[in-house]
């Protein structure tokens, strides 16, 4: 919803005669009640990027109302219902008025009709157009047709005519053109999944925002308008499934009743083109205590998985499938029997097959008893599987190797295994970043990821090539996004963080756009379309992932937060009984130096690279200073590229990331005018927690590692405010985002 | 209230020719904008009952904006300013305008003055007015002064005129003249305090309506809007304290990282005239690691208190006190030192009566080890200590003797302590009453609790005389309400959940006051102001209570929730370590009855309520009939008033709820167009669940009670659907209310 933010005043008052009291005691009280919209309860943070801004400007409003004077239905699905939905509450706040609906086709129309619904001549016209885009596809062309003017959104599907609904109001929201528009737009990627780790009892797993939107207990009864303000933000950017549940999975949500309780779900879903998916937890036939054995190779514990995908598709015919964390973090898998991923999955797979279901299968594992690094175990462990799973199973690989850090090299799994499909795992929830009061603008971050070339098969072998299966023609792609979602009224807590749920389903939909072009779309469809605004804003966002990486992991430094709830500074945690689990273990800070030395005189994690990576990153002086301490162990006194020693750069490193939040604290403070009450103040509130953590961050660490490096910081950098015990001694024991029986 | 949003007016520019007509296009455009505003969001929920509703009426509006034409403030504190934010939130959303603030007083102006800063002349006119409030009390009314017409709210503190505001407004809100106002009115109880059972983690004890609104975590630097809005909606209705925090305590909150998130929520609530109190953990000074022991009569633990008290006072200077569940249900307390309540309440009075800070020392004990009847314990408890305890020690009494079941005969400590200030406990939250998906009106429960006579002072000694001190001149009085808010949009979860909120505000600002007034103006300010529909309406919010005794708990059943979470029925639950935790423990029904035998007979709780209760209710034939089968177990084939048997009327009972709920379906459905959409389908959804629940309870407990009863059905109420293993077979591990960790 919308507030008028530039009324002239002017353009009414001069010249209306005689009822011009009236008139202006009638615009008073409009405009009133404009001010007054947000005294009582603001809920423009609800409304996501779907503000639909009112259009002011005299020009641009004549013109699109011009243009478009009623808009026609040949299709009259569920799906089509709700992109006429959309068009109204968008004409409504857009131009404060309904927009006609007309079952014939008058001249400017806006005409929604998928392609065998056209015309013969009109399916022949666009052949080229349909012949461009996939079943999810869309285009949007102005065209004449007998003589009228006509707006046409087309598609192969009724779904893609929700797609093109939704691009041709963001075009009116970015205050385009829309006389001569010709779009054709597809995405490049199928499975365009939101992984909610959201716990049966309404926590959530690394959740910042709240608890859960689902409420499990008043479903399937109580259907929240949420959850379809939920449908409509995904489908929006284009997000196409949604797994309902934790990947630390509760077998419960596979009974009966709550079958029923996804069902009701998966119905308000299914218009808006969203499958429903579930976590499998893989000792599911024991626990419900139907067998007593989980082996997948076993006859009866196939059986149970067919029998239990049967029942659900019974209720859910579209239900999407399972994802799987298996035999990783204490989760049970087919190892506990002897057996392989391989059999896991497949055993998964062949139960949903006959539904069209898939798997998605997490390649999340490393071992507390496996000596190797951390780092290099996923790898070992599923590129010997590759081409032995199932056709309708992708493996899940997190986009580092580690765990979802500020900065990680690329999984090296990915264009390992060419004969198998590979799904990106991207966090959006900010476990490693600061959760939902630090502003970190996180597709920047993913972008990094996307566009690194893995040069496995010969040089431009991006990740995103490996991810939308072009570069080994995978039929089967995905990409997930685990959820920054809870029951926050503006869903994400922080308002920032709205941005990584939009720029994860835009990166989805298309992993080569540019970061910034999806930052300044979001900004203007969130809050205004002012260029000094998107400008400076998104100068700041893209801005923000880097200053993390300053203040929290410099220079490859990784996993040194804190224990269990990873809030703040933990470098010197070394006492947990899992020897990976400790900030030392990925340090390896001594009097000698710091950094993890990943090279042959390592671990050598780096031979799961393919060349040049291996070369170049052998050598520190070759490898990119941002992966310095990833894959080198190397004296406090190494002298970088600037001529200065490494400890001289971690310490102005620190201090550049703290500047840069002080930095974004005025930027923001420049906004004001831009940017509604509650929301500025949010934003304004919230950056004063960041500066706190980051020099946190900062005083903490440095006091840390100073005992090793003993040498003193560099003078522009502060001395710490506390000593290093007063770190060391704090606790948080109910910070967000673990179960609260952890605690 | 309503909102116009996104209205603009350029077009109407080019137009000036035909100014009517577009005049009338700019009032159609209006008209849209305010029917779209539900659209995208809708916020009626969260304004509670400040709605603010448009006044429509030409007559009322031109009246109420000829009568008040500008507002004057005397006062120029915080809580005068908050007054003034009201006045325009209220102006803007009745009037559509601004109210004019004149430092000057004008003719017919709204006037805030306290009784220091009128005029001696003025202060002598109204000397009996002011005679007749206390403290906290206000005077409206119209006056002419120095040849001006105003309008006066007055008071003897600032806070006496934000209630003034807020009681102004309701009488707008309520259509009601103002041309001749003249109210005085003061609350009757002092400590009007909401007792939030939240804990750190943000989950809620006994919460239905989502999480913890306290968002612990980003305190003390983010202020959440919700903060405000809370204390807005509790000013309103008189509310002056809040317990934050659960009372099976956490000592962390009374650690210095906690006090300064705590101070922060007081600064938030203080110009509202809302103090903060915590819930102290007896055993906070060995938790801190600070002492080995917390015994109350150990030196070094009174300073404990003692320090702790001033260090909190020092960041909260009008800190309310303390509340304490103290050897009740595995809460320490001073009994683990051989102590009494009273060394343990009077320790801690002890600490804060330099600062006016109370303690709330909870009554509700009863033990597993004591065979005694539990409904006789804390009267057996508590009573002899009457008379000892510290003058700023509230001792807080459950309404009922049991634990806040649908129907209990009031507490028999109520007036059996006359040397102690009692204070009330009820339980806004619904935790036995169907949680946050039934419609239950309490405060036609919490009247029939305040207007029961207690016969201990002779006739006439109503609970209600005991709770507003006037039955034995009490100086410190106090009613507690166990909250139902939580972090849900609209902050109860069931739309009519408000009512009990605002409802409990209403009593304990004034304990005589009719249950069906305060449904009549919460609709009014809620919904409507429609005459059918708030007869309608409150006429079924007042059925509400009898009916879910009825499908519950009928002619004194009690305590035959299930286990734990107390969701649904679990009459058959015998097997849990506590006797007097298992609902056998309470209907004891068997071959030759059913009912608890409390007469002289049985367990003889009947002697600790004065004459002629005791006598009447000794034998069942004058025993009201509600009240039945907790004070007698009687045969199952007893012939009651009807004439028809005691399992005959059980039976018919149970009927009689499932019909009244479905008799409630049909109501709602009448109101439609009374209610907005958003808000009429949740009510809708949620009917739907309390009458699905409501067919449980008659069938599960008719089931099992059968078997003792061996006695046939009547006619008119329907076989079970399932037999009572179904019954007894169904599981809700992740029922709300209870901590995820009990599960």
């Amino acid at each position: 919803m919308v507030i008028l933010s530039n009324f002239r005043f002017s353009d009414v008052s001069h010249s209306v005669k005689l009822p011009k009291m009236k008139f202006y005691k009638t615009l008073i009280i409009c405009l009133l009640f404009l001010s007054s919209s947000l005294s009582i309860y603001a809920q423009k943070g609800h409304d996501l990027w779907l503000q639909y801004a009112e259009i002011t400007g005299d020009n641009l409003k004549n013109t699109y109302l011009d243009e478009i004077q009623s808009v026609t239905f040949s299709s009259q699905s569920e799906t089509t219902g709700k992109a006429q939905e959309e068009l109204q509450i968008a004409w409504r706040s857009f131009f404060g008025q309904e927009l006609a609906v007309n079952t014939t086709l008058q001249n400017k129309a806006l005409w929604l009709a998928t392609e065998k619904e056209l015309p013969k001549p009109l399916q022949q016209q666009l052949k080229t157009d349909f012949a461009h885009i996939n079943e999810e596809g869309f285009l949007i062309k102005k065209l004449q047709f007998k003589g009228k003017a006509i707006m046409l959104i087309s598609a192969k599907k009724e779904i893609g005519l929700l797609y093109g609904t939704f691009r041709f109001l963001k075009e009116l929201q970015l205050h385009q053109p829309i006389e001569k528009i010709a779009i054709t737009d597809s995405p490049k990627i199928q499975k365009r999944v939101l992984n909610h780790w959201d716990n049966l009892d309404r926590t959530v797993e690394r959740g910042y925002a709240g608890f859960s939107i689902w409420d499990w207990h008043l479903l399937p009864e109580l259907i929240k308008p949420e959850y379809i303000d939920y449908a409509r933000a995904n489908a929006s950017v284009g997000i196409n499934g949604t797994v309902l549940t934790n990947v630390n999975a509760n077998s419960l949500v596979l009974s009966p009743q709550y079958i029923e309780k996804v069902q009701a779900l998966a119905d308000v879903f299914r218009p808006y083109g969203i499958q429903v998916y579930l976590t499998a937890r893989f000792s599911s036939p024991v626990e419900t205590g139907d067998l007593e054995t989980a082996d997948p190779l076993d006859p009866e514990v196939r059986k149970w998985w067919k029998n239990k995908a049967d029942e659900i598709y019974q209720s859910i015919p579209d239900f999407g499938g399972f994802l799987v964390k298996a035999n990783s973090e204490g989760q049970p898998g087919p190892n506990n029997y002897g057996r392989t991923h391989v059999d896991g999955a497949n055993m998964m797979a062949e139960a949903l097959a006959p539904h069209n279901g898939i798997v998605m299968w997490r390649a999340f594992v490393y071992s507390e008893d496996d000596p190797e690094d951390r780092a290099k175990q996923a790898y070992s462990e599923f590129v010997p599987f590759d081409g032995q799973f199932a056709e309708n199973v992708l493996i899940q690989v997190k986009n580092g190797p580690i765990d979802f850090q500020p900065r990680e090299p690329f999984h090296p799994i990915f264009g390992a295994m060419p004969d198998t499909p590979l799904m990106m795992e991207f966090q959006i929830t900010q476990e490693y970043l600061g959760f939902s009061s630090h502003l970190v603008y996180l597709p920047k971050m993913f972008q990094e990821t996307l566009e690194t070339d893995t040069y496995t098969a010969g040089k431009n072998s991006t990740v995103a090539k490996v991810i939308d299966g072009s570069l080994s023609h995978k039929k089967l792609t995905g990409m997930a996004g685990v959820a920054n979602i809870g029951n926050e009224s503006n869903w994400t807590g922080h308002p920032f963080g709205q941005a990584n749920w939009y720029g994860f389903g835009r990166l989805a939909w298309n992993p080569y756009l540019d970061s910034r072009t999806i930052a300044e779309d979001w900004l203007k469809m969130t809050f205004s379309t002012d260029e000094e605004f998107v400008r400076t804003v998104s100068d700041m966002m893209l801005q923000s992932r880097e200053s993390v990486v300053k203040y929290m992991t410099p220079l490859g430094l990784h996993h040194i937060m804190a224990t269990g709830h990873h809030y703040g500074p933990g470098p010197w945690v070394s006492n947990l009984s899992r020897p990976e689990w400790n900030p030392v273990y990925y340090h390896k800070a001594d009097s000698l130096g710091v950094g993890f030395d990943r090279t042959t005189s390592g671990s050598d994690a780096l031979s799961q690279y393919a060349n040049p990576i291996q070369q170049e990153y052998e050598n520190p002086e070759t490898t990119p200073e941002e992966f310095l301490l990833w894959f080198h162990h190397l004296p406090w006194d190494y002298q970088m590229k600037n001529g200065k020693t490494l400890w001289f750069n971690m310490s102005s490193t620190y201090q550049e990331g703290v500047e840069e939040v002080q930095k974004m604290i005025q930027t923001w403070q420049g906004m004001k005018k831009f940017v509604d009450e509650q929301r500025f103040q949010k934003v304004s509130m919230l950056l004063q927690i960041q500066l706190k953590e980051a020099r946190w961050w900062r005083d903490a660490c440095l006091s840390y590692f100073k005992q090793f490096s003993k040498m003193e910081l560099p003078e522009n950098v502060p001395q710490p405010e506390h000593n290093l015990d007063y770190y060391k001694s704090l606790k948080f024991p109910f910070a967000p985002g673990i179960r609260p029986s952890w605690n």
